[in-house]
């Protein structure tokens, strides 16, 4: 497909600048102070979609964050592409341990460092750039619909509405989404299986005021340490989590399968290296990729009580909080989790303290099956690009939409992502790499070819 | 004494406008750049013991922050009474709990609302004020010193080298300190002992990195959930602190004096409203006077680690931090508690997380016999005001510095203080009745005659 190596290589340039121009846009969905911010990102992806040849694109409010929606329809009768993205991103902090500006992109070792640059602005570009591609050639063998939100980072909590809303303009033969990873630079991958996820945030309320450690110590419960302990007791000695029903619904892998996923390449010294730890950690009688892949997991993403400035300070705090996230597998209900979990914390709280316990988001885990046409040219598109048979993986990562989607459109998603895990989304120092990018503008396109030859 | 009555009504407002400029001082010592207030807190002291009659008073430098020193030198034949009190006050976090400035005394209620209203600002304050009115009436029958040091609320880690430098200049039969605190306004108390503390931070570190909890969940340790299970398991099912050997120098309080001190009056329901707990909580075995008083204590004082901003953010941090106090009693010593805590800790870290351990600060306990002339003479003075014998208390708080001047100076200390549990110290909204400020005022200038007759 030479032409299209041929227009990215006389635009490079120019999609860096757009690319670049949507990074700098703080789109923090989970900090209220930014919602100007994602009215700047939705109307940048009007621009985007508009310009790259869309007959239509426009920003739809929503109760929360707007969504970018556009279209270009060729032909009726021809299969329809809808590509889905996120224009938010995550919280930067902790700010200090970024090298450089989290929203001034930089491009330094042959990748791009900014917030956003892979998750999911630079992955969704790609395809903003594929559909540009296909137009100012004359290539584009499908309908084409594209569905930016902004709040997939806080759970997609009005998306569903929407797309209810507007079922009949989302109408689509499948749904081609780039917010996933590559196992390696060199080994295309599909992911097949999404894992769910459930948010809490629990309060925890000893005495009704902060005390004097030394007056009231020893007398009086301390929500820290209670809170220590109610945490540490959801686990038991083999990481098994001890939410009572928490496994019940988890869909057991055959061990044919397990035997496949082993395959995968894995070093567990390169992973731990990477990590700078000595031991992984995990539940008991599985492996690293079963454990991210086919088992739901119990982590505090955030805690915080007392004193936590400089220096010493002696009390006995009056709260101490948590935020806590269980990510889930396939046929897990998060809002059952949800339920179980404040029904058992707030069962094990003694009399001694109260717990509120707040349900922030959650949504289901997703399967693809291998043996769909969509999945089919999405595996022919990567080798065209890597000369290689994509592997398809299990996530550990949800995307809770990607099954809403299915319930409600009736649609299955191929998640064809560019990521790589040194990427280090969500975290300090985001980073997409060129290639990665450039690949990924270069690989769409036979995707659609593939997919409009497949489905004739 | 009622020359003292009518100098008190004569000045009252004065007095107050005095000790509020001292509280207008934010002296926090725990916070670097309010080291500038330090100086001028120092400076307003001399010139508060300069004002009320002494022959000189300096401003002394330290390794750390200044220490005030004055003195009034009648007669060397006769004793010498050293008063000891601290200008730096706690922390103000969290700010939002405040009814109003921490910093700008208002009276409400007969009572002054402000940080170091109490502690220890309006109780050392009590003594300028009783040496003025000794002086002003020509009834001083001591020589007495004064020392105000700034840093009591971060374990004085300089006054100890301050006090061997001096101990010449520092040379007296008493210390005597207002910096505790009675059982009830119309109880008055004399603390004759005192908790040691141990103080540190401790840092977990999981991951190099903060890490998607999605693609990494399951496989890695979470520090939160590490750290949170390290401190659950410093506290056995009876909340008996773990760490090996932590009660092996615990002296053991005989069945006699747990008799005595149950005669304290006390109302656990009382107790437990004021607090707006449902149960109180803490070692099994004894009561809770006994719990503050006579046994030590394991409490986490703050926590922190991961995301703890608005809304959610999946994130598998890196790092866990926790501030960790130990309140100790008679015989233990805080060296060798931070020892074996340090040690335990590190033995119970697992190897998929590293621990750094950070001693902060610590101070030994301290017991006053009940039989001292300097004893007798401040039971005396508070019955001369209050009517009644005080009862004997041992406090659960530190005084670090106490067990400290008589290793050095070989002088015991008189802890007789006019605080009460509800002035809330080290909490929002700070606060000291007026009737106790006056209380003590009057009560002083009588513990000088006494002692003076006691030691004829």
């Amino acid at each position: 497909m030479d032409y299209i190596n041929k227009y990215v290589e006389e635009n490079k340039d120019r999609f860096l600048e757009e690319l670049f121009g949507l990074i700098r846009i703080p789109s923090i969905s989970s900090i209220a102070e930014n919602k100007p911010d994602m009215y700047k990102a939705a109307e940048y992806w009007k621009k985007l979609i508009l310009e790259a040849g869309a007959d239509r694109a426009e920003v739809y409010e929503t109760e929360g964050n707007p969504v970018t929606y556009g279209e270009k329809i060729i032909d009726p009768s021809l299969p329809t592409v809808l590509v889905y993205g996120h224009m938010d991103v995550m919280p930067v902090d902790p700010l200090e341990l970024w090298n450089t500006d989290p929203f001034e992109p930089v491009i330094k070792d042959g990748k791009i460092w900014a917030r956003g640059a892979d998750d999911d602005k630079g992955q969704a570009f790609i395809h903003a750039k594929a559909f540009e591609i296909m137009v100012k050639n004359n290539t584009l063998p499908c309908n084409i619909k594209f569905m930016i939100e902004g709040e997939e980072e806080v759970g997609s909590p009005n998306l569903p509405k929407w797309c209810a809303d507007n079922k009949e303009m989302l109408k689509a033969d499948v749904i081609l989404v780039s917010d996933t990873g590559m196992i390696a630079p060199d080994v295309p991958t599909i992911t097949t299986g999404l894992r769910g996820l459930s948010y809490w945030e629990v309060e925890v309320t000893g005495p009704n005021r902060d005390l004097h450690s030394g007056l009231f110590g020893g007398a009086v419960a301390n929500p820290i340490n209670q809170l220590a302990k109610m945490i540490a007791d959801m686990l038991d000695d083999n990481n098994h989590v001890t939410i009572p029903g928490f496994y019940d619904d988890v869909l057991e892998v055959s061990d044919d399968e397990r035997a496949l996923m082993a395959k995968a390449p894995y070093s567990e010294q390169g992973y731990k290296d990477a990590l700078n730890v000595k031991e992984l950690w995990g539940e008991k009688g599985f492996t690293t990729n079963e454990r991210t892949g086919i088992r739901p997991t119990f982590d505090v993403c955030g805690m915080w009580g007392g004193y936590t400035g400089e220096g010493a300070k002696t009390v006995l705090p009056s709260k101490a909080y948590a935020k806590i996230s269980s990510r889930l597998v396939p046929n897990q209900q998060h809002e059952k989790i949800s339920k179980l979990f404040k029904e058992y914390f707030e069962s094990i709280a003694p009399d001694y303290i109260k717990v509120n316990v707040e349900y922030l988001h959650g949504g289901p885990s997703y399967v693809c099956p291998i043996d769909l046409p969509e999945y089919k040219a999405a595996e022919l598109a990567l080798k065209d690009t890597y000369g290689k048979t994509a592997v398809p993986v299990r996530s550990g990562g949800s995307i809770p939409i990607i099954s809403t989607f299915e319930e409600i459109l009736g649609i299955k998603s191929i998640l064809m992502g560019f990521g790589l895990e040194s990427n280090a989304i969500h975290s300090p120092n985001e980073n997409f790499p060129l290639e990665q990018l450039f690949n990924g503008i270069k690989t769409i396109p036979n995707f659609y070819k593939h997919y409009a030859d497949l489905k004739k």
